[in-house]
């Protein structure tokens, strides 16, 4: 499963604090995406979280974690990815909360369904970069040298570039992926159309897409584009 | 070479901010022991870190550099130790100033002269804790915690379990060895006797003997036991 990863060229994050009907969730999981993310960054719970993968896994896709609070860890996903902000000033959202995470549970742990993820968080105003006060004001110098400590010293398997609500620079985006030769890069943020799904496709080897799903069906389906 | 620490069992630390005369430096290079690290804490400068790596360097045994501040970062080393301190509050000690050193030597860098190590902090009252305002106060699962973080989250070639200046508890020592895999175990602190020495030495993979080269050198030299 954890290479499955390897594949996924598009997936939509849902957000488990946020409403969904049956209909526009039948409408996601049939759209041809490779995987559905649940997580979000605040109001996500065990409950909520535990609703919404119920009510997807009665589709066929792969169906991930990504975990942001302790409290929201439902067993039962096919994987679990795990946040490392690695341009977080605080030391609670790179290995605090990790680590109390892994002191709970520790021992149930299947060490291979854990997908550690370096998190560079790129939009100053975003809810995730106030949350874990980012330092999100990086020049392209610094954007590639968190890549590099994602992979170079952490070797973690994925790095993800997350401009969350605001479409990135896809010209960085692409040279931090030609300078990864390992790690899986994830683009997340502001992908809200055919177009950008395309540019950004380009750009990244994984585009997640998530508010738009909330703003406007039509538009974040369109996101799911030959590939 | 970056093998080559994997067969490392003994290692004085010297500190290039401390005096150390041309005879207790001999004796310390030609002591059996398997290689030096250069690095400390505080007062460490390019300038005293290349003056001490040329007067190592007349011995055969491996100089390796412990790097605690970006300025002094000195080329000629044979392997450069990175900490991550894994139990730090303050993002800077574990990610921050790293992705600064990155970003000013990226280029430059050969990745595999590079040995990040999970560093533990577990002296409430010693200089490290404090500057890096480490969490040093924990329990026996806090520090299993960490230890997994280290191998199975970040992977990281070593895990350092520092008590600085304090002998530590070499049963939780011993249980982080056996819990952990891949990586190497660290342990510095407190060894001041042949008697510590062996009993760090049945606990940790490598063991590090700093402070008491500058306390009493025939103490020191002891330290140097059959493995």
């Amino acid at each position: 499963m954890h290479e499955d990863i390897r594949h996924w060229r598009h997936v939509f994050k849902l957000d488990p604090d946020k409403e969904i009907s049956d209909e526009h969730l039948d409408r996601i999981c049939t759209s041809g995406t490779d995987a559905i993310v649940v997580g979000g960054s605040t109001g996500v719970t065990f409950d909520n979280t535990i609703d919404l993968l119920a009510r997807v896994r009665r589709y066929e896709l792969p169906c991930v974690s990504e975990i942001s609070t302790i409290e929201a860890v439902v067993p039962g996903f096919d994987l679990y990815l795990i946040p490392v902000v690695l341009n977080s000033r605080q030391g609670q959202w790179i290995t605090g909360r990790h680590r109390e995470a892994l002191k709970q549970f520790g021992k149930m742990l299947p060490w291979e369904s854990l997908v550690p993820e370096g998190y560079v968080v790129l939009n100053e105003d975003s809810t995730v970069a106030r949350l874990t006060q980012a330092d999100a004001n990086l020049g392209r110098q610094d954007v590639i040298a968190c890549a590099n400590l994602s992979e170079k010293l952490f070797r973690l398997p994925v790095c993800y570039l997350e401009y969350s609500g605001k479409f990135g620079d896809m010209d960085l985006v692409r040279e931090v992926r030609d300078t990864l030769e390992e790690s899986q890069l994830f683009y997340g943020g502001g992908i809200d159309s055919a177009e950008r799904a395309r540019q950004a496709l380009a750009a990244a080897d994984t585009i997640v897409v998530g508010n738009i799903i909330y703003e406007d069906i039509e538009r974040a389906l369109e996101t799911v584009v030959d590939r």
